[in-house]
């Protein structure tokens, strides 16, 4: 049985990233160091490039592959789903106690394996577009109500046919630590005043989300269809996207956010592979009305993934649990997401980013 | 006079590509080849790879650069205004009918100026990001009109305060020539139903637009003045922003268009430089009410260029115009959208598409 497999790397009870994980990140084993990918293991990070050049990885798809040899996961993520499967049979192969290869080769291993505290991790992947979708109905309804007023018509018309989304600024994605400013920007006129205000944010915000990376992408004017679309999606980060409220009010009235979200947007280093995750799939909610043909899905499903958000002040020193909800509440469906964006003719890429939007309502940091 | 200055390549009268032009594009010179950067000249392109091999870009900026050796433009953007000033000057020196270092030397004249029809154009450069703004005091009333009913209102109250914009979908700019597949999507139910429909899109639309490459990005966080912003543009291409407006009419409320834009933006593949544009500075529209600080710039001006749209449906022998206006009717200039789009701390990278929104009205092709 998968869960019973173990590793000769130390991993933690409780530790987000054992055997079973081995999420994808890209980091620098010491400054200067050319950034190279890795798998992260309990709190240790293995080098790929080292495995790679030493022949570990001996499967008919990347034996002689050099995508571990890159600066950013792109090209493996374009391999597709055998050669991912394929990683990760060896990966786990590789890290597993019983397995001598690595663990009793000091050398190899200690040029291999590092402890995550001493490299510094880097985007993952080059995004070419990054695209935030709407699919919380919680959410929907709560927006609906802060920027356009009043509850009754809070939801749009169209939320329960269209996966809503916009597309988002790619350049500004970075990830976890890397400190974001407060934006300035224009924010509606006072009271009584025709001029709108130009100051820092007085409304930032967060988003919790989760948002999948696109491994093989497809051409323009060729669509993905719902039932094929799990295929072109390799994993998925948490995301925080960032919001400026008082600039994203004054601004989203006719084309939708801007620089009220383009200041900054949080992912997690590590992508969970849909293969992690296939232990935590789960039924999606049911949609009524049904969705339209295009968005219907053979066997609908989605992920029973549990998130939270807590919160520590400046100068506190416990943090606060202010939100805890569940990927598994998104009325639409990634696979829905990915076959709506493409139905259009639309291109996806490698690398592109598909996020959720917030999962259940927004809590203003006012 | 620089007007006076002719080249030893044939360009007939009324081509928009004399020796005082010198637009940038990337191309293959036959099928197969590698992609290089090339410069118009009249019916040729001129091979800048073979000419920085051969050693003739002397400059102290560029006599080591590998730029003009890349598939893409996006290093030669990259480097900023004084290689670009550098580069046109050695160009319209070496293309000039009184130099004989390439008119004389038929070998290397051959290999570096081709005909146009012989070689294939692709995409000038790498988009990371592409950004639509809204500029034209004229479209954005007839969009309020066309999306939100009635002349009363159709300006939004932001609009003479912000210079809109939304981000645009990267993955799908395509250059000229390139196949465009009518987009199916989602439409608003037909009168007395609650489900949309789903179908090809009967209101397939084009924009007239201009774009600005970036050239020299700036950091995250750290803004551009309306007063620096001339240094970061490398230069415009024309654009078709293709709209399927019953597509976007069902889709764009509240987040703004996606899918009915998404399906592909058509550019011209050579970019005009600011410096080929420095004779046709203009005095761009009085503002009022007058732009907020961070928009008001020392030095405003735009540029005069008149643009035509004309329409030969297929089996027609003629095509009609069906449009005339000018750039400089603008109400934003692209140093107040490139100040916009950074005041927030977003950052701009080299190859990022800022289009000017369309040029007067649509006119939809119903």
């Amino acid at each position: 049985m998968a869960s019973l497999m173990k590793s000769f790397v130390d991993v933690s009870p409780g530790s987000q990233f054992p055997i079973q994980n081995l999420p994808y990140g890209v980091f620098r084993p010491s400054a200067g160091a050319s950034p190279r990918p890795g798998v992260a293991i309990g709190d240790s990070v293995v080098d790929l490039s080292v495995l790679s050049e030493a022949g570990l990885f001996k499967g008919p798809l990347l034996s002689s592959s050099s995508c571990f040899s890159q600066t950013s996961l792109n090209a493996f993520m374009a391999l597709g789903r055998p050669a991912w499967k394929e990683a990760r049979k060896t990966l786990q192969k590789l890290l597993s106690d019983g397995e001598p290869t690595l663990r009793d080769d000091h050398v190899l291993r200690s040029k291999a394996i590092l402890p995550m505290n001493q490299v510094t991790m880097v985007m993952p992947a080059v995004i070419g577009d990054y695209t935030d979708f709407f699919s919380s109905k919680e959410h929907a309804v709560n927006c609906g109500t802060i920027f356009r007023g009043g509850k009754e018509d809070a939801l749009p018309p169209n939320w329960v046919h269209v996966p809503i989304g916009y597309h988002g600024r790619a350049s500004s994605v970075v990830i976890s630590g890397t400190d974001i400013r407060r934006p300035r920007g224009q924010t509606s006129p006072p009271p009584g005043e025709n001029a709108p205000e130009f100051k820092p944010s007085a409304l930032l915000d967060f988003e919790l989300e989760m948002a999948a990376f696109v491994g093989p992408g497809n051409e323009l004017g060729k669509p993905v269809s719902v039932d094929e679309a799990a295929d072109h999606i390799f994993g998925f980060v948490i995301m925080n996207d960032w919001s400026a409220r008082d600039i994203q009010k004054w601004e989203y009235v006719p084309l939708g956010p801007f620089l009220g979200k383009s200041f900054g947007t949080t992912i997690s280093p590590w992508i969970v592979t849909m293969e992690a995750l296939d232990p935590f799939i789960c039924d999606a909610p049911e949609q009524d009305p049904p969705a339209l043909q295009y968005l219907t899905e053979k066997n609908r499903f989605t992920y029973d993934i549990p998130m939270q958000v807590a919160i520590r002040p400046k100068g506190e020193s416990k943090a606060s649990v202010i939100s805890n909800t569940n990927f598994k509440y998104l009325y639409w469906t990634v696979c829905q997401q990915l076959a709506h964006h493409t139905v259009n003719g639309c291109n996806l890429n490698t690398g592109d980013l598909l996020a959720s939007g917030t999962i259940s309502g927004p809590v203003c940091m006012i």
